[in-house]
Formats: structure tokens, sequence, C-alpha cells
């Protein structure tokens, strides 16, 4: 998917949601676990029933690789629903990679090509070299971490490197790498103060904004400090979302609370557009 | 495996080897590839030849999941025949992983509880709250990137924050988090004249190195300045041993590359313990 089509898709759906596909099983409806996959079962319903209010969905990898090859299976069924069924969402592998360049290039294959996924998060801690090797996939985009939502970002993220924050050197020389147009970032929402400064080092780029709503980020005021023009912002909600009932209308609920967010975002598009 | 059962291994096998078992079905003997897991089956030929001369194998996840489903079939079945022919030895996922606490809780699971590994390397961007988790498990390690041997670590590992290379600063951290006599460190051997420095911050970590042959360390420099009394370091080679030949005799060959670093290793163990 291009920039342009994702940024399409907002304007259209009035949503610049993201739903974290984060699935366990201890927390799904306990009918669903007599079915034999329990954890793409669960996905389908969340996206038949929401896939109109959002534009992008994000299965984080660890919730699938915690159940071995009937995740990776699961991982798999779940991708392959979305582009079939759902050609227009822009679909993230939230899987933090990151290695030297032979390995990065053998991960990009993985997401890019096996799986299908129109982006996947990276690290940076590695360097140039290291993802390099994901933005060379034309239409493919490369998530990476900038500050993230927890606490743990305050350790590195955040000290100064000659009067600069780590998370700034980080965005500012990204974007001398190769191809850097396919970057976007990842941006903690519970940390919204600081998008005015991100803003100026990377005005264009969209970020990926976790940490609203169950890790107490504000919606509202992401989007102050954060959006641009094309919006710019995908901003992820996992917890709030799918598990929002667990009983039978697990996915009628899922529905509700992303409509909430949908029509916030709506409100908040169309009062940017009349400044 | 205790850190105590390592050192014995280490001094028993008179070698500080791990082989990287990072494999690629465009560089495997053809025929293999008529095998029905032919990963697997290069892994355990390599395995039956090399186990008596290194005390670590290091299968590089990326690998692995470049295959999709039937490449984490190969993992954990590579995983399971070493676990039960070979608990003498020391086993780690190459997975790079980190994320927000609950996020790392399933990875450690899937890497510790449901593979069985003795260790899983990290990335350290997102901080003490992303590494933690890996740390609570009881005879397990946690091998986090330090000072990595690719090209891209001079982009931020080696940035100086008030006076001190991130990379310093990164291992002086780690040492405050709960459970970090579970941590050992990635340090590169390319970079062997850091190993000083490095053995000032953490003088009885094990430190995982990759980068002897292929990307240029040598390995007795990295000996010369990384060695503590328990040896205290795991030498990593994947490409010079696993790929010295392409023909039906690649696991004869796999040895004797196997064999010439062992012996290397035992001539600078023995050295080493006369000083």
């Amino acid at each position: 998917m291009t920039t342009q089509q994702l940024i399409d898709q907002i304007k259209i759906k009035k949503s610049f949601l993201c739903i974290g596909l984060d699935v366990d099983l201890n927390k799904i409806p306990d009918f669903l676990l007599a079915t034999e996959d329990p954890i793409f079962e669960f996905n389908k319903a969340i996206i038949d029933a929401t896939h109109d209010l959002c534009v992008s969905y994000k299965p984080n990898t660890a919730f699938y690789e915690a159940y071995g090859i009937k995740g990776w299976q699961s991982l798999e069924k779940t991708i392959n629903y979305i582009n079939k069924n759902y050609p227009e969402i822009f679909t993230i592998a939230d899987a933090k990679r990151g290695d030297i360049g032979n390995t990065s290039s053998m991960y990009a294959r993985a997401f890019f090509n096996d799986l299908n996924f129109d982006s996947v998060t990276v690290a940076p801690y590695m360097g140039k070299d290291s993802v390099e090797p994901f933005l060379a996939f034309e239409n493919k985009h490369t998530i990476m971490l900038a500050l993230t939502s927890n606490e743990g970002a305050f350790d590195f993220q955040t000290k100064s490197i000659d009067g600069k924050e780590l998370y700034k050197v980080v965005l500012a020389t990204s974007k001398t790498w190769k191809n850097s147009q396919n970057l976007m970032y990842v941006v903690g929402a519970t940390k919204a103060e600081y998008f005015t400064e991100i803003r100026k080092i990377v005005p264009d780029s969209f970020l990926l904004v976790p940490g609203v709503g169950a890790q107490g980020g504000s919606l509202s005021e992401v989007c102050q400090y954060g959006m641009n023009e094309n919006v710019g912002l995908l901003i992820n909600s996992s917890r709030g979302i799918i598990y929002a009932s667990n009983g039978s209308d697990f996915a009628e609920k899922a529905r509700e609370e992303a409509l909430k967010l949908q029509q916030e975002m709506e409100v908040i598009m169309s009062l940017k557009s009349k400044v």
C-alpha cells in the first residue's frame, strides 16, 4: 500500500484508528476455546465488526509466537483474511525486529513477502544497516521505535547526546538513510508533550501512537500536538477495544468502543480542517 | 542451565565456542533439499558433527521465520533435538526481542518455556520494563545487545551521553535491574579494543561475541581484552563453520572448522591459566 492510499482511507473513513490484535487466550470469551483456532476466530469476529471504523490492524507477533506453531498459523490466517476481504486496510506486523544486514533482510522477507504485511515495526539500536534492508521494499513501510509508551522509555531514549535526546538523534539520523521515505515512527501517546518537538524533526512522517486508553494517553492531546496536514497519525488501541467484553457480545462491544474512538477522530478531523 | 554448569562445560570441553545455526536454503547442500525438512536435517548433521567441540548453539530466529510455519517447525525440532541428545549444551535463541512489559512476558514464555531455550537475546532500547520480564525466569539467561558487530553500531551505541557512550550506559544501567544476575551481553568481536572498558563495567558477566571470522574479528584479541577468570566469553561463529562446504562433506568440513577454533581456544585457555 502506498502512503497516499493510507491517507485516502483516513479521509474516506474519517478515522485514523489502528486496532491492536494482541490476542491472549486467557482473555477471550470461553466459548471460542472450543473452536479449532480460537485466536483466528476471535480476530475474524473483531475484524468483521470493526473494519469500517479503523484503517489499520496491528497484530503483535509476541502474542502469536507464545503459542508456537499454532500461533504462527493463526497469524498467517489473520493476515490472509484481512488481505483477502479488506485489502484497503493498512496492516502492521508489530514485531520490533532488527539485526545485522543479511539477517534483517530475512526478517523483511518474512513479513513483507511471505506474510504480505504492509509494514513492520523495527528497533533502532543496531543502526543504519539493521534498518535499511527493510526500507528497500517498495510500497512497504518500516515503523521504527522512536519514543515508546512505557516507563523504560526514560532509561535510554530520553537521555541527552550533545544536548539532544537519543530519540531525536534516532529520528534525525534515520532521515539520512536510503529510502527513508518508507519510514514511519512509533511515538507513545503517554508522552503527548513531546509531539511538538518530534514534528519539528519529522513533519511529514506518519507516527504510530500506542498508549491511548489502557496505558493512559489522551487522544485529543496527541492530535493537538502531533497531527499534520495529512493527519499523519495512526492511533493504536488494543485491550480497550478487543477486550471490551468477554461474553458472546465481544465483537459487538468491540465495535462500540471502536466507534467511540472513530467518532472522536471524526470530530477532531473536522475541527482541524476548519482551522 | 545455571551459569556454573556453563562454566563447567567450558572447562571440560576446553572450548567456549558457540555455533550459529543460521540456515539459508540457498547455501546448504543441494541433496538436502529433497528431504522433508532440509533445515532440520542440515542442523542435525552439523550438531552431531560438532557438539563435542562447542558449548553452545545459537539459531537466529530470522532464518526460521523467513520460512514461515515450516521454518518455525524446523526451529522447534532443532531445539528439541539438542535438548534431548545433548542436554549439556547451552542454547541461545538469537531473537533480539523487546517490547512493553506484558508483551515481553509473552516472548519470554515463548522462548524459555515453550521452546525451552536456555537463553534469548534482547534489544535494550525500550529499557528496564522491556527486559525485566525475561530476567524473572530462574536458570534462564537474557543476553542483551550492548555493542554489536555491525557498522550501524556507531550510529547510536557509541554516541556519548554525559561523557559516557550509550553502550556503557546500557551496561551500567542494566546492572541495577531486578534479577540482573541473569544478564549476559552481546559485544561484537569487530570492536576488540572496547573490551577493556566493558570489563570495567561488567567484570563477571558472560559476553556473547559475534563477528569472529566472516565479519573480521580476531579471536586472540577478543580473549586478550575480554576474558575473565571463568573465561566469561562465548565466541560465535556461524557462516565460517556451517558453510565450510556445500558438498556431501559439509558436516565433516564444519567439524574441521570448529576443531580449529576449539584448538585455538584450548591453547588460549591453557596460556591464561599459567599467568
